[in-house]
């Protein structure tokens, strides 16, 4: 079996500090957080501004990536579905998506929001929202 | 440094069959394709539905993941610009999110498009589109 590594380029801080805390998804009340890009990764921010709508992609390092089937959300009283039709965080690749926008820039730290990832979640990738971006 | 190992969760038959016939993006003129579910994994495709938005996340394997700055869509008209703020597949951790809509379901084999990924492509992750369907 082929598999692939990633590496952290960056980490969230945010004051939502355990899973528990944080709401499902980012336009459920969650808060702006803080991005801080690892410095070896710095230069893959130039251009970027204020107001941007990105879409950052988090490693979900306390899912449960043995699951294949649960109830949405959670929710016994619906049904058990395949982890590929929802956004579940337990999947054999837990990957995260948040379309966020850039809210203040201070070097190599991105202040983006609403976004539900808690406090030390990897990112893993940043990419713009646009497809218009694409390079 | 902490790293990550994603495991290819299917791969994508396409009739582009290199990187240099696909377009940029799915809306570009991109064909529909299949994705092939590693059979491992099939389980986790239990409610899929024909028509149902799908976000797939591909692993861009043949990606240059040492550039962090280029000319987006390759035109050097266009100033030099951080990957993280484009769509550009050199980049990283070579992640690539295609929207896309399931057209025929064949066992764990999902006909998908439009997609520009080309053949062979491995795919690590399969979402549905909706924020609705967290789980």
């Amino acid at each position: 079996m082929i598999d692939y590594t990633l590496q952290p380029i960056g980490f969230i801080r945010s004051t939502l500090k355990t899973r528990a805390e944080a709401p499902r998804q980012g336009a459920e009340g969650a808060p702006d957080a803080w991005l801080e890009i690892e410095p070896q990764f710095a230069d893959a921010l130039l251009g970027m501004e204020v107001g941007h709508q990105l879409i950052v992609i988090t490693f979900m390092h306390e899912a449960n990536r043995a699951v294949l089937q649960n109830h949405p959300r959670g929710d016994e009283s619906r049904p058990l579905t395949g982890v590929f039709y929802t956004r579940s965080p337990a999947r054999p690749n837990p990957l995260g998506l948040h379309p966020v926008t850039v809210r203040e820039i201070d070097g190599s730290r991105l202040k983006i929001g609403p976004i539900e990832a808690f406090d030390a979640t990897p990112v893993v990738d940043i990419k713009s929202a646009s497809t218009r971006a694409d390079g």
